[in-house]
């Protein structure tokens, strides 16, 4: 399941609600894991439809996490989205960080852009990059663009698209647990196990270094959907409101402190604490 | 997963809410499992606190699915339970069915009475046993007796009880999708992964037959949690509000036509109907 391409950047991406002005724990994450006080940081708004309050926000929030050098970009098409101020801000990056609203309006209005060229190349070679709810559903190479809360696995309840493809191999989904989206991503895995189901609750991250280890901290959970030992599965042939019968996925759920390789199948549990329960 | 104790007899768990004045299509099936024409029902309603008008309209629905001896019993303590016209009743017939309500007051009123102590003999010497909703709930040895819906998998999200124990290998709940209780199955079958967690959604079926064939049959999914190759998990140790972490869970989603062999883990299915779909 390790990406094919070989890529040296983290990826960090969030389930969205992160908190932003308490603890920020996972924000803090994020800072250091691009240089801490050294952190150049590139946050990009396309998603949001009213980015003022967010950008304030997140100006405040990174701030007290440490990073010193933001600068923030709102580039809705792709003019805009090969502006010189803007490429270079990326060039000299230490981190870029995509935050949410709608994942369909990011990826059609500089899906494919200058911007998003030359970030494929840093980030493989060691760019770190990061977004939360929408920000991170656009981060794979296939993008759950809408779909059903509370569903069966029907491809009725999701649509599909593609996304940045900083990564190959995973579809990542957001807000999971809070709104019920297991369907809808075991829908995705199914139409084709090439790709890894990721999907991560709010307040919760899944870092993943280099193309091979994956460990996660937050709140929540990250919910892994694995159909590469998929027995049978029956999405292609059943009308599409009908839910779709599998046999043989593989799930996996991990909280904070746990981690996963890829490319081994291994798992890294957290040292346990006796809670004290007889 | 085969049940360690031969079985001969087989088990029909509906997921509550089946169609009971049309088509009838789930409960037709278990008429005809248990004789058709010839089927002798015993029809016990303790699980319901308002039993009247249920008894009314299975009554009506078994009849027109062909059955035409019908004896409905309401027993709610032990002494009602070893009444010896009830006893009867169960010693001749061909099929006894649970209607739905409450789990955790059929278990409580008439587990352990000499009413299911015969139920489990003739059971195991091959009489058809069925529930819907919380008639199928208690079937298990381990029974979800109250849980949350749209939860994570947590130790508090379920409370666990002794169920009638006609199967000591499964855990069975119901209105699975449709209430989003895929949380507290996991949490269930996280708990002790001796037994298989099986989810069933509404007017959906799961036919075991003996010990080990398992098919499904109506509108919904039955989904299928299997713990028995799990490599990690903590829900014994974290705080029990928190979202437990493992690794290695298989899962499979059967519907209408699909079948399961436990002991084989082979599966069978409806030979696919091409959509014209291309």
């Amino acid at each position: 399941l390790r990406d094919p391409d070989s890529i040296q950047g983290s990826l960090f991406a969030i389930g969205g609600r992160e908190d932003r002005t308490r603890d920020k724990e996972v924000l803090r994450r994020f800072v250091a894991l691009c240089g801490g006080a050294d952190a150049r940081l590139l946050v990009i708004s396309t998603a949001s439809r009213n980015p003022a309050p967010k950008v304030a926000e997140y100006e405040a929030a990174f701030r007290e996490c440490g990073a010193r050098k933001l600068v923030f970009a709102h580039p809705i098409d792709r003019r805009s989205a090969r502006d010189s101020k803007l490429l270079e801000a990326l060039d000299s990056a230490t981190g870029v960080f995509f935050v949410g609203g709608n994942q369909l309006k990011l990826v059609t209005e500089i899906g494919g852009s200058e911007l998003v060229r030359r970030l494929h190349v840093r980030h493989s070679a060691g760019l770190a990059v990061g977004g939360t709810s929408a920000g991170a559903s656009a981060l794979g190479a296939v993008m759950i663009a809408r779909g059903k809360a509370r569903s069966a696995a029907r491809l009725s309840s999701l649509r599909m698209t593609p996304g940045f493809g900083l990564r190959s191999n995973l579809i990542l989904d957001q807000h999971f647990r809070e709104r019920d989206r297991f369907g809808r991503l075991l829908a995705a895995v199914l139409c084709n196990p090439t790709s890894l189901g990721l999907g991560l609750d709010e307040d919760t991250a899944l870092l993943l270094e280099g193309d091979s280890r994956l460990s996660v901290m937050g709140k929540g959970s990250v919910t892994i959907v694995d159909g590469s030992k998929l027995e049978a599965n029956d999405i292609g042939i059943v009308p599409e409101e009908s839910p779709a019968a599998f046999v043989g996925m593989r799930l996996h759920v991990l909280t904070n402190g746990w981690s996963y390789d890829l490319a081994e199948g291994r798992v890294t549990r957290p040292v346990p604490v006796e809670s004290g329960q007889e």
